[in-house]
């Protein structure tokens, strides 16, 4: 299982064409070629972070300029899995040209609780800034930005407890294809009695890949992020690169505050979630280092 | 193989809310129990042309009032195939519920040959209207709408020839799956010398779907539209529904210009298509009709 970062589609400084993002998209890609030789099976996850809050100021835009109904957070995710995954399916087909390999990229729905904890307090922040009359206007839950750039939507960020169609992801992924799935960590639904509901959430990305990691019994879980290895100390004068951690050191440095909220602290629980459920290990590392079987910052037993 | 018409998610009068389009889409689901209880293995496409339009609004509205990067329209199309396959999950879903059956959607890319006519003669209209200074600063070719509304965009309408994984839909499907794929006609890919790279043009649904169900061997072929039948002489004294008709025949009603261009001239072609080809018959007909096994127009050899 391997979790794209963020910056396999975007780059800091990118404008966000369709070229750049493709552009990216093939230069992770094609990282992959090492595991694809060691004759890895690959599941890919990625994320949607700016893309969706892309999509829901075009579902903005279009309201104001053009009267279009606004949809919601979860019809928006919809969109960036089709998206983000035919950039993901152009670019990969180029990089399997060599192998007999082929992919495949599934829509996929996410259960959450309904009554998961974080529905009663949303802290996740999503879309354009408003004014305060705006956000009045408008149902769902904002609060104003600490840098005074207005209010925002805040969405509750629930935890994963169940993936569409994860068995056949993992039988697609065993009899070779590579499979794109929890795009943007999967659509966010909710049971209720008539079935399975969207809800406007964001899943965490890393979070959905470990419990696709987890069902589907992988081997091993990749995040795949900006640096090539975890850090204790970072950005201070003992800064020091993680080479292997324990679960148990692992959350030694989370109660620390080792690592940062919203960026790499996410990404360990996520990792410690993997290994806690059966997984042999996970690789936090950037896309560059994966030929080297050594590379990145291991999470083990 | 099943093309579901645009009225499976929009109705005229509709404002295109989110309540409605699952509103629409679950009436349309449930009216496939027949199918589904007389144990019909089930392959579901559909189009996006009202859905697809407002995306290219969206993208447009974007760049406009928050300077986003307007994207092409191959990547406009994949949004609507994750959006709309959630829909349709969402609702086939809970058709599903008393059966012991599934269903899956597939991102699908839909090849179309390089020298296509269509691309030295692009006629279909999409996307916003601009004023012809507008118009003249974009990229790609504009037609001047002919009732004063504007200047528009136009693209190819090339023939489908590959559908990406449609060996995987077969098996799927063949195992019970209800699969979703070939959304909007699917994304339109031409091949080069790096692979499969997007091209900016709608594939006809029915044309897409009709090639779906010849390559996966599909028995029958059902185009669900807004009428209950095929008619010849539509809307004059001498209109007379068609129960069935026979390719030949099909064909000279089409000579004689019996069926609209843009409405049901391309369904008949479809239908055409996919019998000429080895498929068992074509059904026209509207979802409501499912129930009852002589509904619709039949084309057959």
């Amino acid at each position: 299982m391997i979790a794209f970062g963020g910056n396999a589609l975007l780059r800091s400084g990118d404008k966000g064409t369709f070229a750049e993002q493709l552009s990216n998209v093939e230069n992770t890609c094609s990282c992959l070629v090492p595991l694809i030789e060691r004759g890895y099976n690959i599941v890919i996850g990625h994320g949607n972070g700016p893309q969706v809050g892309n999509a829901l100021l075009r579902h903005e835009a279009g309201k104001k300029l053009y009267s279009l109904e606004a949809m919601p957070m979860d019809f928006c995710g919809a969109e960036t899995q089709g998206s983000i995954a035919y950039l993901i399916e152009t670019a990969m087909e180029k990089v399997l040209r060599r192998f007999d390999r082929r992919v495949v990229s599934l829509v996929t729905r996410v259960e959450v609780p309904a009554d998961d904890p974080g529905f009663a307090n949303p802290t996740k922040p999503v879309g354009p800034y408003y004014t305060r009359e705006e956000a009045e206007a408008l149902s769902g839950e904002f609060r104003e930005d600490p840098r005074g750039r207005g209010w925002r939507k805040v969405v509750p960020s629930p935890v994963p407890v169940r993936i569409s169609n994860i068995d056949l992801v993992e039988r697609l992924a065993r009899e070779g294809y590579v499979v794109v799935t929890v795009g943007g960590g999967g659509i966010p639904v909710v049971r209720d009695g008539e079935g399975l509901r969207g809800v406007e959430a964001v899943i965490d990305k890393d979070l959905a890949s470990a419990l696709a990691a987890i069902q589907m019994k992988a081997d091993e879980f990749y995040i795949l992020t900006d640096v090539p290895k975890v850090y204790i100390n970072f950005r201070t004068p003992e800064e020091k690169a993680i080479d292997t951690m324990t679960v148990a050191q692992a959350k030694e440095y989370l109660a620390q505050g080792m690592f940062a909220e919203g960026s790499m602290a996410p990404k360990v629980r996520a990792g410690i979630r993997f290994v806690e459920n059966g997984g042999g290990q996970c690789v936090i590392t950037e896309a560059g280092q994966l030929f080297n079987p050594l590379a990145g910052t291991r999470i083990i037993k």
